[in-house]
């Protein structure tokens, strides 16, 4: 059974048409699952719904004991690119026990050029497959918490060296 | 580094306006990974463009001499799902030093409601980390070759029993 | 008011995934109207849902029937486009009093490369400003009936000539 | 022969992924009237790119200047929608023996769900059949400039009383 927390970010972001500005309503995951028809047996839960760079460590203690409590042993985690490692980093030195992936996307669901449906389908697949950690699904790609950045000029994430 | 063949099904089909049918043209792997921002290292190689009610062992030997002569030992098969878990099977007679994942779509990715780019995702992800041997990669879930089949009724994968 | 006859067309198609083949489930009219924040007062009715290959003069008659009885004198007709130009010929020969403007889509709707949308916001328009008569409103162009044909090979509507 | 002018609003934003803002980069036009399949010779030039809410008497000017000089006399004007209905004002006061049709849109042509398409079909159709002056072509209907407002609470285009 796999766990995915939303805590907003990028992905859900919608448009409101009577303000011109970018806001969150609701999350978008399931209609995602269900464009993907994913099977693995997943349960959505909203924890919050904010852009990363209001995240604090406060979320983050919300995030954690969510993931604590929760009975899933393998965790999905929806959140803004922006701080996206240092809340995988926060998670890194609480767990060791279970897998949690941290993934989102450049660009909104909403749009039509949204990266998200693919990051989720590398999420989806990440978790099942890898040992406990903490880690960041993006770009296609799998990396340990701690060991990730995210190049603000090229919105790709990367190593991080040294 | 990833290879990914492309042989068609659903996947890439487009929609013929003037016949009013469906056919091939090209694949549409290069721009699904590139809206997924993807970068894992991958080259994507079209070895045929046909609906997968048409593959016969041929055409499944075509796509084995390929697994043998590409340099990369993680692979990626895009198929159509009538008979992907036939195919998976003849591989998996055949590659046990290989991790082979296959995958596919139910609905074309010109369509809006496309499960392509979820699959895509999901199957770049399995195919780093899954040890050697043949997967068919469907519904957000990994499958042996050989423990899966295609419910015609539903068009979900599932395990087989017995 | 406007009144919108749906008869099918390609405008209409979805894809059956389980069987890989096109087909017609319920008209997509209102959700299109709905997309465009139509506001123009409009009621939609479905008189059939078929390919205008079959499409014959019983049909045509069972259209010519709505258009009569119905209250509205300003009448927008979906229609496949391989015999939209007999359809409206045929009404043109019974209705001089009404203004009624075919329409249709070269990709289905549910493609992300439709023109139906276009064709309709063009249909919407065309109805409302045009003198009474019947024509046909494909490719941001409006016919009169009896002076159009459709390309088979360019998929374009073209003026008759003689 | 139909000149479209391009100035801008909702209709061209796009997402800009590293700032995580709207921002305009190129119009969109030309992509949607081929996605329309529109035949309508019409020729597309774009004199600004700025949201609506910046358009000031001067950028008002430089639209009228084009509109005059412009060999053309069916002209669309796509428009932010805060100020469209000021603009279509301004050039009522200078324009009578053209047929000027302001258009925009509500959500960014780059949103799966935007009301652009749509709204443009309706603005080549009215442009080729309404006599001259100067009009708003929003939610399926059409307004005498001077006779309409936008509402900002249901973002919609209504009759202005007295």
């Amino acid at each position: 059974m796999i766990r995915i927390f939303a805590t907003g970010g990028t992905f859900d972001k919608e448009y409101n048409m009577l303000t011109g500005e970018l806001f969150f309503k609701d999350t978008h995951l399931d209609e995602l699952l269900q464009k993907g028809r994913c099977m693995a047996p997943a349960t959505i839960e909203t924890l919050m719904m904010i852009d990363s760079l209001e995240m604090n460590n406060q979320h983050r203690n919300t995030i954690a004991e969510h993931c604590r409590n929760c009975e899933e042993d393998k965790i999905i985690i929806t959140h803004g690119t922006d701080t996206m490692t240092e809340t995988a980093s926060f998670l890194a030195e609480r767990f060791t026990n279970k897998t949690i992936v941290l993934t989102g996307a450049m660009i909104p669901i909403k749009f039509g050029s949204s990266d998200g449906l693919f990051n989720l389908g590398c999420a989806i697949a990440f978790v099942q497959t890898l040992t406990p950690g903490v880690y960041v699904a993006m770009n296609g790609r799998i990396f340990k918490a701690g060991t990730v950045w995210k190049n603000k000029e090229s919105g790709l994430f990367e190593e991080r060296l040294g």
